[in-house]
């Protein structure tokens, strides 16, 4: 079984919903047969490369919450991530363009690196003093490298903004067609969809249920075609 | 969209069917939008690794075929491996088992080479004068290069064989619940399956077929995840 989660490094409830995820993952009998693939949505594609504001001016500013209503925001989800276990730092993170980190993301899944990446790049961006907007690409380096990516890989990336550009916009044409307007947005076996940071209970449902109703092949064309088995090749299927 | 396909280094079917599926493929209008996973399926597996024996001996004595008859289908294959444009050394090639291949095309799958080594396997094993079960573990070093890999990283894996065992007997296992008994054997988002090196029209059905019924997301629990999207974070979902 494959699942996919449409996420945004500058998304709270990416961070907590993953790991809301992973623990009914955990729990799930069928675990090692469930791949986990991360797909890309930005919540600020217009923003451009170097625009960088604390997340108190843009929650303010961009959707209008007065300075009380951001903090309280912001204040929940360190109380909703502190209860799955993550660091959450409610105050002085900042907030930019996150295409490039997912330009790298694509860079890592090649690699088999993508969930070491973008865990660190989660931790790096709401637990740690390390922001990963207004460093420019030398911290985004040094982050890859924590996740097991080569140094000049990562700015051979970088320094080309046409590298996995068509792939992150592949997936955001996805995340559209398949219907998510937000995220973390998860997509198992492309049959079930799970919304949002949703507890633990209503993935291991939907783990339980996708599962359970993995639909038998159609087989197209039965007929004998040309094929190896057991017995020798040519020999008629099925 | 995903198509799996279960092959083996030593089926030929494997080879000319991945061709005509490639036909299909680039005729196919979505064809950037597909998504070509490679699959572990051991036509022979309980051949010891080193027990090296020729393919006209292995025909006559495993599968009772007269030498006639063993010559004649490796002619036939010849033909239909030249009507796509594939050489086919009718005479002359090896077989053995094909286990640290399979290994092997899983570490390229972590690194985007997978396909890249098929193709190489197959064609040192189908096309040239390139035994991939005679020169031991040096010809994969040197044919895994080819497709890119590091010579460091091939020969890690090719002496501990517990690496990516388990992946290939998860694949194997997740064949045998598919229903294939024999290879290649094509899966499409995992909703339909083509059995066998079919004619390029078939799998040009199949796709379009796929591709027409993917169905909508069921979703689990539509109510008001924590979620961000363009209007922030913790809106409604849908």
């Amino acid at each position: 079984m494959r699942v996919e989660i449409w996420s945004d490094i500058a998304c709270p409830w990416c961070y907590v919903g993953k790991a809301r995820f992973e623990k009914a993952l955990q729990a799930f009998p069928h675990r090692d047969d469930v791949e986990v693939v991360h797909r890309s949505f930005e919540l600020d594609p217009h923003r451009a490369k170097g625009d960088v504001e604390s997340v108190l001016t843009m929650l303010t500013r961009k959707y209008g919450m007065s300075e009380a209503q951001a903090r309280a925001g912001e204040d929940n989800l360190g109380t909703q991530a502190a209860a799955e276990g993550l660091q959450y730092r409610t105050t002085g993170r900042d907030h930019g363009n996150t295409f490039d980190m997912h330009r790298l993301l694509h860079l890592a899944k090649e690699q088999g690196r993508q969930d070491e990446l973008i865990q660190i790049l989660y931790r790096a961006n709401f637990a740690e003093e390390r922001s990963v907007f207004t460093e420019g690409d030398e911290r985004l380096v040094e982050l890859a490298v924590e996740a097991g990516l080569d140094a000049e890989d990562v700015r051979k990336v970088l320094a080309d903004p046409t590298a996995y550009a068509e792939a992150v916009r592949a997936d955001e044409r996805e995340a559209a067609e398949l219907g998510a307007n937000g995220v973390p947005f998860f997509v198992l076996d492309r049959a079930y969809g799970v919304s949002g940071a949703q507890p633990a209970e209503v993935f291991a449902q939907a783990l339980t249920q996708a599962w359970g109703e993995r639909s038998p092949l159609k087989l197209i064309e039965q007929g004998d075609a040309d094929a190896c088995g057991p017995d020798g090749c040519a020999v008629p299927q099925r």
